[in-house]
């Protein structure tokens, strides 16, 4: 007996060069929580497996990754709208944040990864706070996640020892779907000593680091004028990049800073419609790709992003990009695809685990529905996931082997309870004293 | 008897100063293909009513307009990506386009109205060919239409003459729900007396006219340096603007064309999905609603847009607009709904019939469901309609107080059939014969 067989689906192959296709009329066996096989419909005895879900006239694709998040934030979504980045922090965000309490960390986890579940989001690496909650919330939900406790320099060498023992207890816990990493906010929020202690913390414990760099230009100036260094250039001198380390945004890197970032292997996260949103122009995508570097999709935090649906982040960046470089033959629908998929499991350090639909990958598998009139004809399956498919297209999402939404249904989340909880503290949460903000925004 | 009484939802209203609340709790009483009151619920008593319908939960909204459109290009979705614009032209739309039959804008326009209902889509202004069958569509599909059959210079008379008698045939038709106009393609597809000859059809007929001008930036320049004038000034010089005018696009308008379009009260439709895909730049909305020009929402056609979402041009919109002006307070969300709301009725010519939910508008009414996880918890109704909202969060469409969907359901098209009937033909459709291009593009 094996575990899953998904019958009679279309199974999208992403290939290294990227090139785009999908296999018609095939089953995908999976056991131990991994792929075994992915072979033409019919070889496959359906009575071997304990499971088996018909996926006539779906698309099996691997699970998609949100690359950098701050999941929990959904709580406080659509209460900083319309602001520059600066009021954005300091009037909104970090005064909100200072309602925040560990239960509203749990709950609005649950409520993130129940939205998540919902638009094939099956792995996300989530920057935050009290993050034994959020962990407690993924191995609920029976997500894969990638967390760290996010630290500003004002917390103080005890954040970095609370935060590394949350990167201790947590690590390859829930059957390994979470890990764990240091996470520091950002140079401009963390000095060079500070950065160099969670580095140290992040060698003992053998694990990454996951940091907002460069985040806009305005960033980039502001440290060249006090340092004569590009933060990348800072993270570098620290040593930071000496672990594998994620880079949320870095729209505001410069050419100089591309060397760096290729010969370490730092991962970007791509968030593009929180850059639309406050105006902090592109991060330069075809740039990292020409160099070798690894850029994956990202939603942010739903206070930015507003939703956390990584189909809208995979084709704001193809369209911004064209819009960047002025041209619509850049950023094809291949490449966006190959980004989506393997280059995001990349940048989440699990290049030959996900990010593709082959024997021994790790089974988080998605299976979407393209039936939907707006699809309709459908001369290009490949054209439609980039352009057309929507959240709700997604008909079933599992992960590592195990389904947690079938034909819509969410089967380890309690999205009424999750409601309701979330609501009982709109009031309180929504509050905003602005002397009472967590951190100062002044890069 | 009054017809229908829409009970106990959330109405949004926008006011003509860009303020944008909800009124919780109210009634919409609808009599005669309009809206005859809006109050709090309680009042109405539901057995003199025809129709009822529950609205608790529900928010409900103008029903949405699409200001530019080739709907029935549906049938071609997917088939021209990541080409440049004379690419996309020359290589792909135009040549498809020679394959097109009568049977396939029928078809293709009940698939793409279907879509629209779908999306909350009441009203479209569409610009393509063999319009009497769009007509026909747009009869039986039950929404609102301006329809007017897309013309090039090459068409010669006769062409003028079919299409005016297209607009004489269907103006008024389908209970008013179906206007026509003029619709000559761009000044760069018809020369001078070709754009009188359409004027003079449009003028005799009292109807306006719908073209495409300065889609790009390119286009202007061509213009400067054809004729020493852009393109808008092209289009004032040979007296088109004496009638109400609809410009697509107008990406290329530069400021000296300001003053002809808020003379002249042009309207323009917006198509920031087309634009970024295309890396066309952005147009001047700012400056288009400075000089007090309407701006409306729209998609284009779906080979560039590749769906008919005005939700997804919504926020597009939104963003582009404050990452142009690199400003996240510009553009802001009551300014924004006003757009999707009044000022593309203004565009489509029916400013104080349309757009709003006001005793003696019409009742074009969407009811749109806000509880879906990607909304929790709803802290601002109005930045989760821009930012948040998918098509598929519309439960109920009315128009002209008829309900086209309700809860998902679709009354008065068959979407099974018109699918079979466009699938049929799609290996026909996706031929390419470079040679048989139905126009040359060269601005």
């Amino acid at each position: 007996m094996s575990d899953l067989l998904i019958r009679n689906c279309g199974v999208l192959n992403v290939t290294f060069d990227a090139r785009a296709f999908v296999l018609h009329e095939h089953d995908i066996l999976i056991g131990g929580g991994r792929i075994e096989a992915v072979q033409p419909t019919g070889q496959a005895d359906p009575s071997h497996f304990r499971e088996v879900i018909d996926g006539t006239g779906l698309l099996a694709m691997p699970g998609l990754i949100n690359c950098h998040a701050h999941v929990p934030m959904v709580i406080f979504r659509g209460l900083a709208e319309d602001v520059s980045i600066e009021r954005w922090f300091n009037d909104y965000m970090w005064p909100l944040e200072s309602n925040l309490q560990p239960d509203d960390v749990y709950w609005g986890m649950q409520l993130g990864l129940a939205e998540m579940i919902r638009a094939g989001v099956t792995s996300v690496a989530d920057h935050y706070f009290f993050m034994d909650e959020a962990a407690k919330a993924v191995e609920k939900a029976g997500t894969r996640a990638l967390l760290g406790w996010a630290i500003f320099g004002s917390g103080g060498r005890e954040m970095v020892e609370r935060s590394a023992e949350f990167v201790a207890d947590w690590q390859g816990a829930a059957d390994g779907r979470i890990r764990t990493l240091m996470a520091p906010h950002a140079p401009y929020t963390c000095d060079d000593d500070y950065l160099r202690a969670c580095l140290k913390e992040a060698q003992r414990l053998g694990v990454g680091i996951h940091i907002h760099v460069s985040e806009e230009m305005g960033q980039t100036r502001a440290s060249l004028e006090k340092r004569g260094l590009t933060p990348i250039q800072v993270c570098e001198q620290v040593g930071l990049f000496s672990q594998p380390t994620i880079i949320a945004h870095a729209c505001g890197a410069l050419p100089e800073d591309m060397p760096i970032l290729a010969k370490h292997g730092v991962g970007i996260a791509h968030a593009p419609k929180t850059y639309l949103k406050l105006a902090m122009g592109t991060a330069p995508v075809l740039e990292f790709r020409r160099n070798g570097i690894p850029v994956g999709l990202a939603t942010d935090g739903a206070v930015s992003n507003n939703t956390l649906d990584i189909w809208e982040s995979l084709r704001l960046m193809a369209m911004t990009q064209k819009q960047a470089a002025a041209s619509p033959e850049v950023l094809t629908i291949p490449e966006a695809l190959t980004i989506a998929t393997r280059e995001s499991a990349r940048v989440i350090g699990l290049p030959d685990e996900l990010g593709a639909l082959e024997p021994g990958y790790l089974a988080d598998v998605i299976l979407v529905d393209l039936k939907g009139i707006h699809h309709q004809p459908l001369h290009s399956q490949t054209a439609s996931l980039v352009y057309n498919t929507a959240a709700s297209d997604v008909r079933t999402t599992i992960v590592n082997g195990r389904v947690l939404m079938r034909d819509r249904q969410l089967l380890t989340l309690d999205e009424a309870e999750i409601v309701v909880r979330v609501r009982a503290n709109m009031a309180r949460l929504a509050q905003r004293v602005p002397n009472q903000r967590i951190q100062v925004y002044n890069p």
